[in-house]
């Protein structure tokens, strides 16, 4: 695996950067860059940050209670109504991203959640497009002035991008001397800058968020559990309303996990919805299972916005794995074109007969569950092949090289591996890679897989109302709700859709609550993974964290499962409203 | 390669199909059972087939001799207005299919073309549409009653498929016993069935349509020239008429090279555009490069309304793999939907950098782009990525398993290696696959030529007179017009279209005239491939086949590119009506 032959080998040729400090001296260095891009008047005095360490909870009355009264407003809003408020001029791009910036200062330093710092060159941006606004007395797009954060796996001119590997801070993934150190960008950054939306930093990443860099994320709904990863950094902040929308993205969960464990909204879309042109990426295994650009936000209202605005740019036209799909309003989508027609039927997976969700999640699904029976929708139990077949798949797809990418990426500067990836390692090297023969076997599964699994869909057809196959399903997003450290055993819930391509929307939908959700003293495992998970349970360690769903729809019909998500939260809140909720 | 962890092994497990019988035992009873399926009164006599074995043309008035007028009326015509006539109650299906079937037969008993004949079952389901039509008074679908063939590796129930493999004949895909034999469907077979379309039989196939159960397929233009490979028997039955319209399949020209060398017209999709769904393929090795199916006609027409029925079934809601993108009208589809706006400009790569094409393909591509000029579009020189990039990629992605299951599917019966893949194998069995690293750093580098070719494509449009980048390019479809027996050196003119999954139309242009495709005495190759391809060219021996060039669009864009290679056609119209052609 260390010859010439070696397929990362490419990637990290040349001098060794850094050369002749060690890894502590460069995250020393980077802190020190990172801690003076914060205004002086925005830091938080210690005994602040060393008191919010020690507590449960950051949300809510906590961090409002360090911000002054315009920037809790306006971070407060959602993107559609600061839109229009920017459009109304009722406010300018610059109030909201200063407003935005100050507040995602005071998140990072609480939860230490930012790899790389925008603030400057976003409030500049702010101002050219209220110049722009000012001029023309329009907006420059449907995003104008609306600030957002992204996983530091996407290239910012201007900005660095780290991956949360030490040995590529000052390089351009792992390179130095390229030229394309903070010039480069990827597509996405380029459509989102033609809509107006202005990134102000980068957000911290890596397998439960926990890396050498900033260390361990926590959930800051309770800071004994993790924010969960790879995306951890961005959910966090959209947790604590950092910004007005983040992305991340993911191949097993990476946006859907976090999203749930700190209890925002993401869409994981199928593979050639978003692009991925020119973001970093650590290695070639991802060809047949592509990571996918996921967005969180705080509705769903946001989620359509910011992906029916990237549609609008054409991404295909740059992005040759892009699909040439523009958005589809709902009505052009479903059958005659008559959304009164539709009558959607929801499958129900309460558990894929793995492992059985702990009890807050149980009674999330049973809350979305008699939410959609009370507003009349037709609910079914869902059955599909089982996920055993993902859980194979998407272990050999997505590992079957070895890694030996990231095993370069950390020998770079010399870093431990944090204990989260440990096991992906031999203790001297990657893994030997499958052969070439024994991967096309495991694509082959996976084509099979996908197959039967639309044969289960399309016969749903004959146990419906309708006739017709189940419109979406739903389903746990893991089994626990919120997660405790180097406790997680079962990530079949999300894997399954990256090994199937559907598109999904992770829902928060309650808290765990330690008086309601119990453990059950007479539960009997499914399997010995079911027991292992169970047993973790603990439903004081895990009270008020977030419990979600996720909405899971066929391949590039994301129009539709976002709709359906919308159906959900407005069947929510109509049984809240009632009491039941 | 042979060990149990073989990728192939399960599919070739199991007892030995056809058991103590030579492949010579084996080919001689499919041919005897496949002599009985043609009416004693649709048999050539021998003198009649041997004198066309000795004929170079069998198109036109000599195969039009052996027909009754009513079989040359109806096959004579094309796809559209078929329908129309049987819409109208002037036709029935079963005359329709009656006539095809019969000339299909003199087809195949002149070349040696079909693999499986189903003219019974055909003309039940002809009888079936009958009863239709009358009882409801209109078609069944907008294929109704149209005659079609396959390629041999498409499932239909009460056929068989062998793909040329000796060793799968009686067998489900070399398997005995499976249930599946004579069964088993493909899924475009039942979108078809829904249209109306009937299957009436199944051609020929292999590189350069050279196999142990039919011999050498010959392009009935110029029997001194190979039909190409692999869907070569389609593109015969096409050129004879013997069926109204063909399914191939391609993964480097296999549909696009055997139009081009007998004069049909073909579309060659982007993959996920047409289902590939249970559809017998030889092995794992095809998941980052896709085989597709295309299809072959003998009018832009015809391919346009095969491809928008195939789509009207939503066969993504079947098959996983399909994209949901539903027939699109150009109007909905270009700029301001407004088409008279769209004023196109053609890229035109005259040679691409390696291979310079032969005369009569330099001429036909100079017609085409003078028609276009004299029709008022614009022309600019189209110079993207080189095709030798494509070239490595190809071969890797297509070969770098070392195709044992090929091996293997020539093993069941121990038939010899046809020359033309004796070069895939090592003399004793398959060459050593790649490893997974060297296999996932071609893929990464197929996607950077991707990323680059869209790069240039989208930098033409500094060079249109529109300000918009080249609608579409025509290029050769292979440097030379019709095929010399083993004498092919070049397929990158097509290889780089399924590298880069651009779907391609073919138009054939012209017929080599040895009195005006002279060559050109003073000839500079480019390259060494060049000089051993010009060295091969030989006007009196080409002389008569047909010479094409494709229109090749960006990915899933064959709307556009078959509303482009329809201008294409009325151009050269028009400037054959001028006298210019």
């Amino acid at each position: 695996m260390n010859g010439p032959d070696c397929p990362s080998s490419s990637h990290l040729s040349g001098t060794t950067p850094n050369a002749g400090r060690s890894w502590e001296e460069i995250v020393a260095d980077k802190q020190r860059t990172d801690a003076a891009k914060i205004p002086l008047e925005w830091v938080l005095p210690p005994a602040v940050v060393a008191g919010a360490e020690a507590r449960r909870s950051l949300v809510g009355a906590f961090i409002e209670g360090l911000l002054d009264a315009e920037t809790c407003q306006i971070t407060d809003m959602d993107v559609p109504d600061l839109v229009g408020l920017m459009e109304s001029g009722a406010f300018t791009a610059v109030q909201v991203t200063t407003a935005f910036c100050k507040r995602a200062a005071v998140v990072h330093q609480l939860t230490r959640n930012m790899l790389e710092i925008g603030f400057n060159q976003a409030l500049k941006r702010a101002a050219e497009l209220d110049d722009y606004f000012r001029a023309h007395n329009k907006l420059i797009g449907p995003l104008h002035g609306i600030p957002f954060t992204l996983k530091d796996q996407f290239h910012i001119k201007g900005l660095e991008t780290c991956m949360a590997f030490v040995g590529w801070i000052g390089t351009f993934e792992g390179h130095k001397g390229t030229g394309k150190e903070r010039e480069f960008e990827s597509e996405i950054i380029k459509e989102f800058h033609g809509l107006g939306a202005i990134p102000i930093g980068k957000a911290s990443c890596s397998p439960e968020t926990s890396n050498n860099i900033l260390g361990y994320l926590w959930s800051p709904h309770n800071q004994h559990l993790s924010s969960g990863g790879s995306s951890g950094g961005e959910a966090v902040m959209q947790a604590l309303k950092g910004s007005a929308f983040g992305v991340g993205t993911d191949i097993g969960g990476s946006v859907s996990m976090p999203a749930s464990f700190n209890g925002v909204f993401s869409l994981k879309p199928s593979s050639g919805r978003i692009s991925m042109k020119d973001v970093a990426n650590t290695g070639p295994g991802q060809q047949i299972m592509p990571t996918v650009a996921g967005i969180m936000g705080r509705s769903v209202t946001t989620l359509r916005l910011v992906l029916k605005s990237l549609l609008s740019t054409e991404p295909w036209l740059q992005d040759p794995y892009v699909v040439p799909l523009p958005w589809r309003e709902l009505e052009d989508y479903c059958p005659g074109k008559d959304l009164a027609k539709l009558k959607p039927t929801f499958g129900f997976m309460e558990n894929d007969g793995i492992v059985i969700p702990h009890p807050p999640v149980q009674r999330a699904l049973g809350l979305v569950k008699r939410a959609l029976q009370e507003a009349g929708y037709e609910t079914i139990d869902w059955g599909p092949p089982s996920n055993l077949e993902s859980h194979q798949i998407h272990g050999h797809i997505a590992r079957g090289d070895g890694c030996p990418d990231v095993w370069r990426a950390l020998q770079l500067s010399g870093e431990p591996e944090v204990p989260q990836i440990r096991g992906l390692f031999e203790p001297d090297g990657p893994r030997d890679p499958m052969s070439l023969p024994e991967y096309q076997d495991v694509v082959v599964h996976m084509r099979d897989y996908r197959n039967r699994y639309q044969e289960y869909w399309m016969s749903t057809a004959g146990l419906t109302r309708t006739g017709r196959p189940v419109d979406v399903f739903i389903s746990p997003v893991t089994a626990t709700a919120g997660l405790l450290p180097e406790k997680f055993f079962h990530a079949e819930y999300t894997n399954s859709t990256n090994v199937l391509d559907f598109p999904t929307v992770v829902i928060p939908v309650t808290f765990v609550d330690k008086d309601i959700d119990v453990a059950d003293p007479n539960f009997k495992p499914i399997t010995e993974t079911d027991a292992i998970n169970m047993a973790a349970y603990d439903a004081s360690a895990y009270h008020g964290a977030p419990a979600a769903v996720q909405v899971v729809g066929r391949r590039l019909s994301e129009e539709k499962v976002l709709a359906m998500a919308e159906l959900v939260v407005e069947a929510l809140n109509l049984c809240k409203a009632k009491g039941h909720g």
